[in-house]
């Protein structure tokens, strides 16, 4: 039995989450796992559908990409995963989805404001949203190039990848993580409802205003916060 | 066996309701009922999952906010609840949500305007929208002011909280109240469809009219007048 | 057995198609059937939530809207019922909801209009909204108005009830008949959909141009026409 | 046992998801797969609903339209089918729809920009809507004419039908094909996605910028280049 069953399992399982979180048409997205110890991580097979997916058909994978075990070939956004996980050593688990009112923001290439406080209960940021890479860079080793396209964005902003979780690739769609995978996937739940309330208030009242800094700590800190108080301790 | 039982399965059969109706994602939302005669209510654990919560997880409050019984941290929202629970006598169950339109809409800070008999069904005013706090309350005791927020909203609009069970926290979100936890939960729902049906009319008409006074009038009082003649007797 | 048990159970299953169709919340709807011969139709009950109707608790009313068998008060709307089949001798079942995009549009005050051949297969004409009745016919016999109010919205439009079968009662919401009322709730249906199509057209594209006569010719008398060639003989 | 068993059957089936993915209401839409062995093709039956729709039903059609196997009428819009099965010698299937937003995009008569990667994976061009064809055409063989109108609308901008697998039928609907019909049904699908975003897209910032080449090649090119990468080999 192989050393990585576990990690297949939980990255199987994170999958199957997208289509029932109706955040994947056919086979748009695909859910990862680190393994720190190993420094590998499982990802989903390329173009394979939910409905057939197997814990089994999931590939583990290297840092630069490289397969490690698995008879299929992984999805072809490994590289962008496999940038973040070396290059964020925090993380635990990365979803891409093409999930509707987030990918409508990216086609516009705006971030999403933070207008309200479901947005400031999980970050104090905008939603970032990444301009498109140079024509040099899209031809080059475009996937890979695409996790600079990320960490590049969040350098420039200076923004961290454990306080902001979640980011839009202009033009393209969203990537989510967090700590662990399953957090990942809420991340993109999450984010896909940001952009929908988001949509719905800007289209009703342009130029809309951002929510006030106190209501964004405020909200932020009760959940994140030292002295926290959401959810059990 | 606890007191409370049966005030706990209410309470726990109420927020179950929520996600059935749409109108919550994942831990975005609260229900609660009072028992005016022992001075307490019962409301949802915070950050409980709704598809993990059981009736024994219910918490039991008092009106300061105090926990009663129940080995769980109540709802971070307890002391929205508490005030409007001691301030207003007449109102035995609340409802907090996200839901996605009337959230919509508080991000705008707009009152959701009276356009149609289906709104008038249920309320002869627009659905107030209360402006955001001062940064002094919001830092202070953040939850219980937006109680005050919603009650003195009430009182500046010259509301009854008996006629319009409904509001929009401006930049959070909407609360719902009735005689009972059941008509509370039903006022979400509608609420959630009075504003998506307001969204369309006026992203569709911009500047449409509001209703006229006496269709208001009929509407509501075929409901709610001495003289209704909807529903059964 | 009351002589009325097939129209009751007709109407009941009629009734229950609205919220499987996703055309109705709560009680927000009705429909009813004509039994010609004896001058009575079957409508719903006034409040009663659709999960626990059953075919018993249909109401039998003549046309001025008395009660001639039931124990239950019939639909707040029955006035409006029982005048259309009085004075539209044609129709066999009626049907009134408060769909979100038909009210939508009846909260604009605005036509819908015919921008497509999923129109054009249904009705040559827009979908006409009636204007608000006055004060004073409002302040009077509020449903039988709404019954004359949408009878002279026909005739000053010169429309027939047996091309166009369906109306938009301004701030208020649809209401469909057909020669039966299977058909009936097929045009509630295929109502909420044009007015879907048409919002998205319109709000995509403002000032969006009317389908030409050729077309609209064309796909109506595909399924309507003498020659008609749809559907199975 | 006839000699099209097979193919009613294969054509039932793609027929059946049609409903299953939301892309038709009632019976609004219809599936085709050809026998370029025999020159013939199976079809939907005209007007039959499809929770009744039994293999059985399914008409057999040569390519000028003429009915060879099977009691009932094919679909209205068989010879739009046929002349695009003789004409386009590579596809093996088609689909119609009237699935709500390609619809109102056609109602719009306005192309689909290519905005996202999501669209570039699928095809290089904006989703073409061909004009509505002349009324002396429409009062003549319309469905024959439909087919050159779509015909006439790729030779105009020199498209594929093997690279650009759909288009919008002015004021009318979409038509996707593909070289099966599994992946005519899987167009229409993705499709509605597409017109989705852009619809979504285009409302919240008007005049939104086209996708720029270097990202159309790159996406399309990974899945459908010679060198593509994505799914299992």
């Amino acid at each position: 039995m192989s050393e990585f069953q576990a990690l297949k399992q939980q990255c199987y399982e994170a999958n199957m989450q997208l289509p029932k979180l109706g955040l994947v048409l056919f086979t748009f997205g695909n859910a990862s796992v680190v393994d720190r110890e190993r420094s590998v991580f499982a990802i989903k097979p390329s173009g394979v559908p939910y409905d057939t997916l197997q814990p089994e058909d999931i590939v583990i994978v290297d840092f630069e990409g490289n397969p490690v075990e698995g008879s299929k070939r992984p999805s072809s956004d490994t590289k962008t995963h496999a940038l973040l996980f070396k290059q964020w050593t925090g993380i635990g688990g990365i979803v891409h989805t093409h999930s509707t009112y987030a990918t409508a923001w990216a086609q516009t290439q705006l971030d999403i404001p933070i207008l309200g406080t479901t947005h400031a209960d999980h970050l104090t940021a905008d939603v970032p949203c990444a301009p498109p890479m140079s024509d040099e860079l899209i031809e080059g080793d475009y996937e890979h190039q695409t996790g600079w396209q990320i960490i590049n964005e969040f350098e420039k902003r200076s923004l961290s990848p454990s306080e902001v979780e979640m980011i839009l690739v202009g033009n393209h769609a969203p990537f989510t993580w967090g700590k662990t995978v399953e957090k990942a996937v809420y991340h993109s739940a999450v984010l896909e409802e940001l952009a929908r309330l988001a949509y719905l208030s800007c289209t009703l009242r342009p130029g809309v205003s951002r929510l006030k800094d106190a209501l964004i700590r405020k909200h932020y800190e009760r959940k994140h916060g030292a002295n926290s108080y959401y959810g059990q301790s």
